[in-house]
């Protein structure tokens, strides 16, 4: 038997499927936010979505990937590619210190894409927001010759006295840190494009995780902000390009230590010529990138649920990141990132 | 000398290009949201927009442009096109009762779109804005094989007393209302698609508009919440499926009276033969569909900045809309509507 596709079943009758298989799961996270001061009003089924919640500071994000550009079925699985579309948004309310509260999702389907699959990628955004927040209560879903999904979500700050972690506040004397390990997203997009051979399973599945199912901080993000971390952002591009945004941003520069850039011992094993460059340059982290005061860093240690590492500081300067080696020597850095227009 | 194209310039300088094009013309529209109880905290350059505000409820949709699926080139131009994906948003904050607040518009490009085009969106989606609301505070923009933009838009109730104007609130026995014309968008799509001949230059002008810069009825929704109106949705897909998708959700039925359907005379005299089926399957009217007492309905009239017309009635029934003529007879109208996947 063929599997159903959207051209066979049609807009709304795919609409209410959808809706219907997340909807148990789905209301267990807006119970979540209700019992946590929010009261939700109205979810997928009207012309908006509608919510009333405790005053304070709220932000809003939104993330896109398309297929052949940000994600290929080759690498990337219908489920995890609902995990990803929706922690790519967690991980940026994470980077602004915030809880993640609501979601919509827009879906440009191409006619011929199996249903199962989309509701296989609905499966993974409920994994993702089980664990990490974000309830869907709205969205639209258009035809489109290419595939693509965007996420909006919104945040709320923790509270009123809670700073948000700004890009542009870092200051000359901040240590620059880091939560979890960097490069493992790259080398996994790597290894899957270049059929690099990791016999370890383990190690493989290790990689390949780290590219499609990215934890976002949110946690971490919570804590910082609580304890008087001022500037973060999520490493999405890159490392070196990522920092070299925070830097242009808060007009300062930065100086790291290629010698402390937190790469895993499966990255290392499997990439011993480039995993500084994957750590570097490799992008889709989404780790958080943060600058504060030493003393703030050594205080936030004990209370996070992932590792950091600091891994340079904050100097004077005008959007510049240096790389520098044991001796001090400067280290040269192809400042890959991903601008997708002009690479 | 050649236009230049977006991957001539690239993805970061093109988003400095884009929001600085706007800073200004945002700039006032943040203020009018800050004079207003609004605190705007960060906008185009972080990881997320910010702010805060007055306690209260708040609304979320989206909606999205496709190339080729939802416009084309041959009809709609750049400046019609960001006038139109922000208005389609700000038609359903209106169908809320919700005054619009902040958007956020994520565009996937293609490689070969000219950068000036793109400001010219902008310029549109600010004609809009000014008029109607919806300050642009943040997006994404991506690579993609096929052109899309799409808008998430956020809103406010005007005041903790105001209910929002839900889908499944229609009740026997109420009237059936629809601010402003029907059809002329779906007339003037038409007339752009076959060529038809319309000599007098303000009636093709008139048909093109109400397709490219629909108006969106916001003044009109936030009075209908003020009075006590409790159901109303936009038209978007075409009356007949728009007031079927209210009936089910309210699970009522309607009867619509063919002679009350509100056409203009450029409509009748352009499609003679066609305009009721345009009025009642046109869709992208953006026109407010409401359903109140007979009284209320009276009272909101003199206040409104539209012209309201009442079609019909609710009736008791199971999503099912009956359209009849003077004599009380049933018209047979062509269920057309949107579903792009199945047509």
């Amino acid at each position: 038997m063929r599997a159903m596709l959207v051209r066979d079943i049609g807009e709304f009758p795919l609409i209410d499927r959808l809706a219907r298989a997340i909807v148990g799961e789905n209301a267990a996270l807006i119970q979540r936010l209700d019992d946590d001061g929010f009261r939700t009003l109205l979810t997928i089924g009207d012309d908006a979505a509608a919510w009333d919640g405790p005053p304070g500071v709220r932000v809003l994000t939104t993330d896109t990937m398309v297929e052949g550009v940000h994600f290929s079925f080759d690498y990337t699985g219908w489920r995890d590619l609902g995990w990803k579309s929706l922690a790519s948004n967690l991980s940026d309310v994470a980077a602004m210190g915030c809880r993640p509260t609501y979601s919509i999702v827009t879906l440009g389907l191409r006619d011929d894409l199996p249903v199962e699959g989309l509701l296989d990628m609905y499966r993974g955004i409920m994994d993702v927001a089980r664990l990490h927040g974000g309830a869907v209560v709205g969205g639209d879903i258009v035809k489109s010759p290419v595939f693509f999904v965007t996420v909006a979500l919104e945040g709320a700050a923790p509270s009123p006295e809670t700073g948000l972690l700004r890009r542009d506040a870092a200051k000359p004397g901040d240590l620059i840190a880091v939560t979890g390990h960097l490069g493992c997203s790259g080398g996994g997009l790597r290894m899957m494009m270049t059929g690099t051979d990791i016999p370890d399973a383990t190690a493989s599945k290790h990689l390949r995780d780290a590219h499609n199912r990215p934890v976002p901080r949110v946690k971490a993000g919570l804590l910082m902000a609580e304890r008087g971390v001022l500037s973060a952002m999520d490493v999405s591009d890159g490392l070196i390009i990522d920092l070299a945004k925070m830097c242009s941003a808060g007009n300062v520069g930065a100086r790291l230590n290629a010698g402390s850039i937190p790469a895993d011992d499966i990255l290392k094993a499997a990439f011993p010529d480039d995993w500084l460059s994957l750590a570097l340059g490799g992008g889709e982290d989404y780790e958080l990138l943060f600058t504060a005061p030493a003393d703030v860093i050594e205080g936030l240690r004990p209370a996070l649920d992932v590792p950091i590492t600091v891994i340079g500081e904050v100097v004077g300067g005008d959007g510049s990141v240096e790389v520098l080696d044991d001796d001090g020597n400067p280290v040269v850095v192809q400042r890959r990132g991903w601008d997708h227009f002009k690479n």
